[in-house]
């Protein structure tokens, strides 16, 4: 399956790495599809950060704005990027440890399955075993 | 308001980090609207530089160019972008250390003013301060 | 000279660098025109990467199935670029050291020779010389 | 003032961003003094991650331990560092929108101090501001 | 078990990616522990990169100067660090796809397993599948 | 030839780009040996730097200063390092673009010579070159 998304990206030379993740993670909260930082240098040797933001066609503008809002910058770079998608789907099984969603995807010749990272996190911390052990007892 | 802007970028594993950094200034120097360095890892272990440059639509051969003349890289790529900006001005304040320059910026239901970091380095340096403590003294 | 590539990539953060660089070397040996990872930052601290593959147009496709099928992403992003190329031709010169291949390459006002990496190294390995030595002697 | 601090770490390149991740707050969970990744760039083209951990010289041992059992690497190294710490305090101050710790520190010729970052947070996020808006109002 | 470890590193900023892919190459060649690459900013907006290499305290002085010859530092910094190791063993199981290696690893409250890697590659290779399926195959 | 010399370091997850920038110029103009910044991975999805200096071991305590009084840092870790370096010696010569300084530097069976950067771009700046072209005609 084919699609279409936005990709946001602004540079950041003067925002604090607290802020940016604050950022972060307010763009995941309003519903951003993606959000990530990389790394960039800048002129006079700043150690800058890239804040990318990938987001529905249709939330662009309001993706934007939030960008405008909770960063420094003074400018935000728009593409319009394809995207190849598998289908996905999630199911519930049943362990020993309790219930664990399994995430299926397919399409394009492939077919996979992934028990939930957040499941499998939650059984390490509840019984004090590390992602390893748990992923082994699961399966 | 928006616009559109291009953006040049090409991969480098045959230059130096020296050289790498003599092109991203003159790049800035010959009217790139920004210019920054990406660390990438290449094939064969090669710690790589990705070079990009942001220009205005009516620039986009002559940066490339520039970039094809101070790299050693064999192809560009560039991409057209749509931009979020916002509307920007400089007002100049006294202040006790002498005139500083503020930046206002406004639109997308936002409005930002910061002073001019090169103004507060200036007199960081005069006065033998650190960066803060011009800013506490400024405010 | 201009033509157009596709550039895909994708973000990895269930994946191990053990089977990121191997997915890097059977894009390439597939025939992608360059493929390269760069270090993100994504949500709840995690260190992850994000891989990209530069492709011909017509292999577009073809190239997003192998990241699909080598890599646990369920979305591949594809931008399609501009690109700015030099002219290159391979010619091979006879040295004290054996032949070495001299790539040359040309346009938009740039002309630039440079002996094929792989015949330096072949040299620094078979005579237990430095890489900077072997330039030397080349020249 | 000064004191001594251990530094571990491990570079890791079989083990997933998301298991890194969960590694790096079980490793803040369980008393380090601070935790952090850096991108590396390893044999074969891996992109491979470095785990630091800092810790009080007593819990040395302890946190390789959990290094060992919550990551996949092999050999934990260890360095003993010096350390230059300015003195903190904290304390609360009454503002418009409830209690903000404000932390202090002094040593060595310089005194700062600055509102506790989480407690801005809170503010931004139940009031829906920018953390930048919050700033100034506290100020 | 815990054994001393030398940490030999230098900051490269007049050398190529390729030459650092050489000599990461080299270091690995002639017997160093580990050796790995970390992007770094330097002055005048430069995209540096350091090199390390981890070694046996007794070839600490031979690896310094396999770095002073294959890159263009000017000085080797050197540090000793303690190492938590586990201990390590390799046997061999007979799988349908021909035998595999699986390294076992103990120690500090610690066991694991874990098949070659390089046994995985090869047989993905032959078979033309991907890492992922010969891992189910192989388990 | 070996010495010693002190690695100091910190990491910041409250400070711009901006300002770590001129913190970096700050320690080079004060006499550090070198300074530089590596891109780290924190908490809460923060992407921060640490910025480390090296210096003569009777400069720490200076230096250790200046990087509490120019960074928000509320502790710099300290090491200390021999170092392995080769013997330094500047030679000048005439060149049709007038006076290169000409770096050789020798010790550990190790002999090269390279021209100062500094000339280079000034001639390369003086007769609109690129560095490369620069480069040849010197030869």
């Amino acid at each position: 399956m084919t699609d279409e998304i936005i990709e946001l990206s602004c540079n950041l030379d003067d925002m604090t790495p607290e802020g940016v993740g604050f950022a972060l993670e307010t763009l995941l909260a309003e519903g951003a599809l993606d959000a990530f930082t990389t790394a960039i240098g800048m002129k006079k040797s700043r150690p800058g950060v890239m804040l990318t933001c990938l987001c529905r066609p249709e939330e662009g503008e309001k993706m934007a704005r939030l960008l405008l809002r909770h960063t420094t910058t003074l400018g935000i770079r728009e593409t319009r990027c394809k995207r190849y998608i598998l289908e996905r789907s999630l199911e519930e099984r049943e362990t020993e440890y309790g219930p664990v969603r399994v995430k299926r995807s397919e399409g394009f010749g492939v077919s996979r399955e992934k028990p939930e990272y957040e499941d499998l996190c939650r059984i390490a911390r509840e019984r004090g075993l590390s992602l390893e052990e748990v992923r082994k007892l699961i399966k």
